[in-house]
């Protein structure tokens, strides 16, 4: 636990580093560009950190790393990977937040609110939403191609060239798939009707394996190791054991937007309903209430909904038998991937705490 | 011209092939996916191709290539990188026409009004608009990432490692100088009055620096030198040429923004006046007219103006001077730009092409 806290410091500052050496390059643009800049930072203050850690612990599953030392080129590298990530991510939720018009993220301002916010005290012209809309593309831009320099330094660090190789072949296919996965999703929220049950949840299964399974754990997992020098073998398990962590860790993220505690999660309460979301929970609900209860269902879901009719809906579910399906099938996932993690042929140390990582990805309350 | 045919037929096919390769990979995701992926090949089979042509020309300028000859790797390399560039230059479009509201773009739907029509076509739930969107930051992040993934092939193939690291050099640079740019081009949208003229057409010049002289000539120049190896001294004369070139770039850009022909620009007539972009011929034209004329001038810029409207300030802008003020600094730019390259260190095949696309850049009519 010593670890997790000493680690998340040195990848806090490695991002301020990174923030901080691209401001100094860009000074010539002047200081217009500075609240910009300095929301990069503010973006870059928040968040668990999942997905630097499962990086870490991939890297660690293949190699030892002093991460109690000093800082050297090698564990240097391996920051930069985890920062990659996290740049990454704090891209993606940046542009999430556009689409699914949230206006917060982690208990603040969502990027685009923050900045229509900026226009109205200014009290400039035109229309305050749209340059919140545009300064949150651009700041997700920005980031985008920040996080792929990273973990370019990364994989330059290497001391293996089929290693950085392979390093950046997962990063580039989870790149191209979490947009994928995130277009399917949105797609999804503009379907007319709930398709057949079968049908349904096979769409939310694909949207919840690549927007997040893969994306939150599989992959940065395999980054990690691959910059290691995992070798065939290592990959597979570690993927055998990273894609059920990572259903697991979205399933328990279905439950936590209809019952999450708006003051832990930075979310408004039943924030999926809200915003009409198919989720895995969702579907399975939907398929154990009978025809009129589905009906009623079916009308609030997507809608703007009050605290009672939350209230409301979330009784349903939870009536429906949906919760401990949902919660069995968190359980199993993650008995799956510690029976994996355990035959798994990695450092046994690093073994050991990547079955407790899954447990607090599985469990945690935000 | 005859070489400029082909290359533009071996651009169109590589990217072609990108597309296609990623799209065989991303097959897993399903059918759902195809409009996007379709968009990506429909909205990369037009433009002028001018950064992928600037690329090679620098990459030519310091090494020799046979472009008529076959493509083997050091070509396909060279290509990589110029592709790299159009689908960056992609990727960024189509997030800019969501920011500037454009309707069309290469005289065709914009990427987010493709998608609006087609969920309106389909009879979707929820707002076309907002469906558009998203799709539009979605493609525009896939493609971005797929760039990456190119100008990081080009590099893989270099045969110093030396060269690879100053090419990335460039391309971060520039990636993070236009986000920037373009975020000062919105900013300056939204201020209510324009500033005293020197600071404004500091401003000006700032934004024409960055979110496009930079941006469209000179990085893609000195991207293909450095993945040629240059030197210093051919750096640095190529940067001398590519500037200048690139503020009569985007100078004629003003021109045509304001008095393109819409059936050859495929942009409305007179679409910088709609949006309300503070040009520097903008700038310019209003410094020049009297008071009372400029605050008419003020007033309608910006606005939803009708044919003679946006005919009676094409006028005043011509009757200002600020025309042949903006014709005479295109002029000095390209003579500077060809006297730097007549001097330059650099192969002498190369830098009369140099010249000539100079010129083409500089007095085009689209």
């Amino acid at each position: 636990m010593q670890d997790t806290t000493r680690l998340a410091g040195l990848i806090q500052e490695r991002i301020n580093d990174t923030v901080a050496r691209h401001r100094e390059r860009l000074e010539p643009l002047g200081p217009d560009t500075a609240p910009l800049l300095d929301e990069a930072i503010g973006f870059l203050s928040g968040g668990k950190r999942f997905r630097a850690q499962f990086a870490i612990l991939g890297y660690r599953a293949v190699r030892g790393l002093d991460i109690d030392g000093e800082v050297d080129a090698e564990f240097g590298a391996v920051l930069d990977a985890a920062c990659a990530l996290e740049l990454f991510h704090a891209a993606a939720l940046i542009h999430d937040d556009v689409i699914d018009r949230s206006d917060t993220r982690r208990g603040r301002l969502s990027v685009h609110r923050l900045f229509s916010a900026l226009h109205s005290r200014g009290g400039w012209k035109g229309a305050a939403d749209h340059f919140g809309l545009a300064s949150a593309i651009l700041l997700g831009d920005l980031l985008q191609s920040w996080a792929d320099e990273l973990m370019q330094a990364a994989c330059d660090a290497a001391p293996d060239r089929g290693w950085a190789l392979r390093t950046r072949e997962h990063f580039n296919r989870m790149r191209s798939e979490v947009a994928l996965g995130q277009y399917l999703d949105v797609l999804e929220e503009q379907r007319t009707l709930f398709a057949e049950h079968d049908v349904q949840l096979e769409r939310s299964t694909r949207v919840l394996v690549y927007k997040s399974a893969k994306y939150s754990v599989e992959a940065p997992l395999l980054i990690g190791a691959a910059l290691a020098g995992a070798n065939e073998d290592q990959e597979a398990a570690l993927a055998e054991f990273g894609l059920p962590v990572g259903v697991a860790f979205q399933l328990r993220d279905d439950l936590l937007g209809v019952f999450g505690d708006a003051e832990v999660t930075g979310k408004p309460a039943g924030d999926d309903l809200v915003e009409g979301k198919r989720t895995v929970l969702v579907t399975l609900a939907r398929e154990n209430l009978p025809g009129t209860q589905q009906r009623i269902f079916d009308d609030l879901l997507g809608t703007e909904l009050d605290g009672d009719q939350v209230a409301m809906m979330q009784r349903t579910i939870r009536e429906s038998g949906a919760v401990d399906q949902v919660e069995e099938m968190i359980t199993r996932n993650v008995d799956r991937a510690t029976t994996a993690i355990g035959r798994a042929p990695i450092r046994e140390n690093a073994a050991r705490m990547l079955a407790t990582l899954a447990e607090r990805a599985a469990r945690r309350t935000a």
